[in-house]
Order: structure tokens, then sequence, then C-alpha cells
């Protein structure tokens, strides 16, 4: 992408409305807009980052053997009416009246209309184990919406519905969304941790929120130091098989939030010095919730044995809106954004550090062209702004990679390679820089 | 996929509501399932032809210059106070009050809050042209909702919005996407032809729709039969170059729609023989309207001059939802959908007539990987179903190829190869037949 013809409208100056660095440096790097209080349009570089992690989301969603559906953001109250959640759920619930008075709202969550999917479709046992997910745009009404997405009223999620037939066949669907969660954001570049979680008003009997630790996050958490580098199942973990012994390791140690913690327990069990107390960002939430819903929506298949069976049911989210500032939150420095390659909205920046200068323009032509060819993802700074501006724009919008071209280097052949992450600058040879980015872009693309 | 792990619950009767042909599909395709009226949930194989559209459309537009930006569904009221659209326009926008009895709308359109990130975002000349588009769900609360996703309530839209400092330079922005239009809807498989239209609420000077014909189509339509098959723009088409010459070839032959046609005209201009009057699907409407919304809005540069002028801009909209009922009402035959293959859910069905005996399902599984690895994505009908079952499910379904697998031809190492747009059914080797359709889909992937 030419920058020239690109919409990347960034700011020199941080807005004084942004209380916390990842709303700060969104809005800096031109990746958000408000438009409302919690509601933002996504500008390119922001849309960008959403999709790639989206697409991490969805890879992961099918590997463990989800389906994807999508379900509309306009629902009808009668549907909330069946579960008996429609006067249960607060004022974060977004009420609708539609022109011929009924009432609608809109979705922030999607229990009822999977299950009403589900009893009107599936009818034998032979059907399941079934997970049907979807990402989709989600509102809750917040009253008081703060830190931009991480916050907002209108987000985008991934929630998935697993149906099966026995609590003990619902455990292991809960445990291929466990894995498949260790999984997605360890691939983002995400240290996140399982913890033992409320469950709130989705219900149920067990729940795991999945914490990223940051000073900045939004409750207190508790875990043994070794959760935090815990072993990522690899691509080829078989999601038909016993996940019990992955699943197993990271719940035999002890991480509650705020609302389970047993400081009795984290004492007796954790030695002091592996005690770890923070604050966390929660970035999913799984729950196994039994027949909560299949009961009062009449949700039922026929048994191996004739007879009918009220469903089994768990619910699984992700905040996918929220991630990208849960990993700005985590990987930043005082220059602004550090992405992680598989979530970088461009994987190299190319600046032109004299465009209009026949050489330079033919230079950087040159790389741009052989970059693309091979498959990288670039951002090529052909505006004529001053140099110390394009420096300054690549670091806040975080490009993991940056080839510098400038007519001085150019008369030895060289250009500079800088690597965001560590802020090292070294000079090479055009053809060395351009074959040692794409090396890198390469090996760092998937991450486990 | 193995169907057996999929989601597709296919009816073997015609729902009663539906009244058209591609509502009825669609249900019996098990591709959507109504959850309120003129609101949709997407079920797996409905969901994979909306992405297949949605990535057509996508790619045009990033083609002819367009960058993509996401806005949100829920928007406030004030914005389309500014324009004076909030009165103005009637009931078929859902208006929302938020908890803090805010006045918000679900968007049915979003030219107010893109002129507004515009005008905050952008102050001189030198950043034009642009055009910025999003594939985001709309809301238009119709009063009758009727032909499933075809006049839907909530839809998915791509909505672009160009911005120029002239008049002129706004008819340039206006011909890309004319352009890519006509190369959006081709490789789809649907000849669209631009008409001239009426540009309603939206306003403004020029405005062409692009109409399919189609006998259930809403609206009146007439056209110089050449039109029909209109030549298309090849892939290489320099949008940065002068577009007169495609776009004056497409206008000089007399298209209208009803609202714009003239009788007299229409017999002077067009011979008898040519004269096509028909019944058409509007699948997309592109505008020109000036400083309709940059004026009241205050959306202006700075000129070349130092002074401040207001921008001109146009709107460019493809109903993509809307898309995935045309193109069934304008390929389906009696046995169900004929998708065009760019379309198509899953290129090529693999039929195991007898899954639980070995060599049936051996033959399969390595077709299967086959398949796979050639890059074909394919549907393999891994169930226990009878084979007149999984004969009419693939029709219904409309997958373009078959491989017709069982025990009988395996003895003497065939298959059947199906074409389903003709119907025509060959015996041939495992190897000729593997080698058959992987040609046959990599031939037919990229129509234009």
């Amino acid at each position: 992408m030419h920058l020239s013809r690109y919409f990347l409208p960034v700011l020199r100056d941080t807005p004084k409305e942004a209380e916390i660095v990842s709303h700060q440096l969104m809005l800096r790097a031109g990746m958000i807009k408000q438009s409302a209080a919690g509601i933002y349009s996504w500008l390119p570089l922001g849309l960008k980052v959403l999709k790639k992690i989206e697409a991490i989301v969805r890879e992961e969603q099918n590997r463990a053997g989800a389906v994807e559906v999508l379900m509309p953001t306009v629902q009808s109250a009668d549907l909330w009416r069946e579960s008996g959640r429609y006067e249960a759920y607060g004022k974060e619930m977004l009420r609708i009246t539609d022109r011929h008075e009924r009432d609608m709202l809109y979705g922030p969550t999607a229990e009822e209309v999977i299950t009403a999917i589900f009893r009107d479709s599936v009818k034998s046992y032979r059907d399941l184990p079934k997970n049907l997910y979807n990402i989709q745009w989600k509102f809750r009404d917040e009253i008081r919406p703060r830190f931009g997405v991480m916050r907002g009223r209108e987000f985008l999620m991934k929630d998935a519905y697993s149906f099966d037939l026995t609590a003990e066949d619902a455990r292991r669907s809960y445990q291929r969304m466990f894995v498949a969660y260790l999984r997605t954001f360890a691939r983002m570049g995400l240290k996140a941790v399982p913890m033992a979680a409320d469950t709130g008003p989705i219900g149920g009997d067990l729940s795991h929120e999945f914490i990223i630790l940051a000073d900045t996050g939004e409750s207190q958490v508790f875990c043994h130091r070794d959760l935090i580098e815990g072993a990522i199942p690899p691509a080829d973990t078989d999601f038909l098989g016993d996940l019990s012994p992955i699943v197993d390791a990271w719940t035999s140690l002890y991480a509650a939030t705020d609302e389970m913690h047993d400081a009795k327990r984290f004492d007796t069990e954790v030695p002091a010095e592996s005690q770890v107390t923070a604050r966390g960002i929660e970035i999913g939430h799984i729950f196994f919730f039994g027949t909560k819903y299949a009961e009062p929506m009449g949700a039922r298949v026929q048994g191996p044995d004739g007879q009918m069976v009220t469903l089994q049911m768990g619910s699984y989210g992700i905040g996918v809106s929220r991630l990208v500032g849960a990993i700005i939150e985590a990987s930043h420095d005082d220059a602004g954004i550090v992405w992680p390659l598989p979530v970088a909205p461009f994987e190299v920046g190319l600046l032109n550090l004299r465009t209009g200068d026949a050489a330079t323009d033919a230079a950087c032509a040159d790389l741009y062209g052989k970059l693309r060819n091979a498959g990288i993802d670039v951002l090529y700074d052909d505006t004529d702004e001053r140099a110390g501006a394009k420096f300054s724009t690549m670091d806040i919008i975080g490009i993991p990679y940056q080839l510098i071209v400038g007519p001085k280097g150019l008369k030895t052949g060289e250009l500079e390679v800088k690597v965001r992450a560590d802020g090292t600058r070294e000079t090479v040879s055009l053809e060395a820089g351009l074959a040692r980015v794409i090396d890198l872009v390469q090996s760092g693309r998937v991450l486990c």
C-alpha cells in the first residue's frame, strides 16, 4: 500500500479524552475515530488489525471443529422472554421498539437465538456434538463507556455455543474451546492465563476467564507464576482425542479472579515466591451451563434409547475488538505501538526519505515490488513529509520491521533495517536488507 | 469439510411462507433461518456464499483504489440533524433511545458518519481524491419485509464514499466505481446493466442502478438488448487512467428504470428488435450528489490557492446479502440452486454412496485428501443417508461439480463426474475424474 493513497490520519498530540495508553495510541495511530460515546469507526489501519485478529480466532475455532454461522444484531424480545432473561437483564441491554411497536433488542449475546436455531433443526443425538460460533457486533449499553475499544458499547465478539447429549460430552466440548483459546491468544503474542471465574449473567456451573496481566487491567487477579509461561498446545493437537491432560496441567495450578479468589487456598497451594497478584484484562470467557437455556426453551433431541433428552450447552466468548486494545496494553513503548508480527497491520514499513529524488524513488519502487512479490504486506511511505515525521509515524503505528532508504545510503548501495521492538538499526546492502526482512517476517508469522 | 461434522439442516419440503424461488431455495438448502420478520441468521452454507460475495466486492473495491474502513451500526441522531435528514427520513429508520435518553439510530446508510470523519481528518486538497468504503450491516425498518434476504430489514451492504475537490474530479471517482461494479457483478456470473436511475432519499444529480433481469424483479426496466452482453473491463484496467471510453460505451445505449423511463426516447433511440422491457432486480446503486452533505456539515479542505473549498461527494452501494438471493433468482433449476463457481459455497461435492464400506471409505478419503491438497474447497458427504437423499441434497445446495463414488464403480476403478449446471454425468476412472474436476474448478474460478 502506498501511504499517499491510504487514509492514515495520525495525531501528533495525545488526545486529552483518552485515559489509558491503548486508547491514546489507537487515536494517535489513526486506527479509530469516536462516533458517539463508546461507539467507534474503525479507520483503515485499525480495521486491518481487527481483521487479522478475527482471522486467527476463526482459524483456531475451525481447527477445534466449531462451525461458523452469523446471527443478526437485532433480536426479538420474545426469544429472551422464553429463557426468562428479558426482564432479568438490566439496562445494559439496548431495547428497541420497531415501527410495528414490537419489542426488539440489540443482542448483547446470543444464547437464545442459537438455541432456537438448534431446537428447530436438530432432532437426533446422532447429530451431536456440535459447536456453532459467530463473529458479530454486539451492543452493551454501558453506563459509563471508557477506555476506547476496551469498554465500548458496540463491540465485536466471537461467541461459540456447544450442544451435547450428556454433561460428560459437554465437558469435552468445553475442553476443546479451552485448548483453542490457549492457541488463539498465544498466536497473537499474548500470555493469557485461564482463571476460575464467576459466571455472571450467563450463568452455569463451570467457567474460566482468559486473562492477560497489565497494569491497566480492570480487575485484580491471583495466580501461580508458572502459568504465565505455560506450555501452548501445538497446531497438530488432536481435537477429536482426549484433551484432559492439557486442561488438567493448566488448571492444577492456582489461578482465580477477584470474585473467585480464596486467600487461604492461595497461600496454602502456592509458594510465596510463585504467588502473582496483579491487574488483569479479560480477553476471553468460557462457560458450561448445562440445561439453563435448553430447558426453558425446549431444546431436546432423541437419545439412543428413543427418549427425548434436554441438550447440555456451553458458551465461549472472545472480545475481538477488545483484543486490539489489550494487545497494545501488553505491547507498546514511549514511541508508540509495538505490534506482534501476526497481528501487525503491515509487516514491513518502507520509508522513502526523499520522495521526488529519482534514484531514491526507483530504489524504493524496486524494493516495494520485490517485497510484494514475496507476499509481504508492506506500507510504503511515498509522501513528501520530512524524514523525522516519517520515522515518528512508523514508530507510532508500530510496524515490526522498517526499511529506511535515502539518497546518502544509496550512493554506497545501502539502506537501514530497523527492528521496531528493540529499536536496533543496522546499515546493510539493499539486497541484504531485503533478504533480512523477508526472512524475519516469514519466520515470525506463526508464533506457535 | 465432512458433512457429518457440518451443520446443514436441509428441508425436503418447500416452506409455505416463502413467495419467491430464491427465498424457498435458501430455506431448503439450509442457508438461512428467520429469526424475526425480515431478520435472518446465516447458517454455515449461506454464510460461506455471503463471504465469497463479500470477498469479490472487496477485491474490486481495492483494485479501484478505494480504502476499507468500518463504521458502527448504531449512529448518533445528532449527526443526521446536521445533514437535515433525521426528520426527513421516514419510518424506515430504526430509531433508538439509549439508557441516557439520547437519540440514536441503526444506520440505514452512512453519508453523515463518513462525512464527519473526513471533515475532522482531512484538511488539504493534496490528500484528495479519496474513496472510503465499508461492508457493514444496515437496518431499514421495511413496513412489509418479504422475499427473504432480497427485502429484509437487517442486511449487509457495501457502501463507498468518494471525496473530491471539483465536480470534474468527482465524475472520475464515479467512473471508477462504475467500472468496478461492472467487474464485480460479472465475476459473480451476473449480467448486470447500469441504468439511469432516480436518486431517492440519497439525493444528487447523477445516478445509476445496476440491474439484473429476472422474472421476479421488483421493478420494470427498459434497455437496449446489446447492454445485456456488454464488454466487461479486464482485470488490468488502469483505474488511475481515463475511464470515460468504458463508461461512455455503456451509457450511450438506452437503459432506464421505471421512474426515469422516457417511452418516446426509448422508441426513437432503440430499434424495435433491440428493445428489452423486463423485470429487474437492483443489486447496486451509485450516486453523485456534489455538496449535498459536505455543505451543511461543513466538510471543506484548503484548495491550491489557499481558499477553503466544499468537498464534492458521491456514494456507491452494493447489496451484499441481497446478492445471495439475486444470484439464485438468476441461476437455479427445478432441482435447486446452480451456483456460479466463484460464489459457490463449495466447489466440489464428494458423495460416498456406501459409508461404512471399507473400500468406498478409503477411496473417498484418498480423493478428499487429493482435492484438498489441490486447494479445492470440497464438501464430503460421509453421512449414512441413502444415495437418493445424497443426490438430492447436493443438487439443492447447488455445488458445481460432483464426484460420485460407490462400491459398484470402484470394482472397475471408476466414479461418476456430474456437472450440476447441465446435469451431465460421466463415468471415468478415479484419476481422470479427479483431474477433470480440478481442471474445471481452476479454469472456472475467475470469470473475467
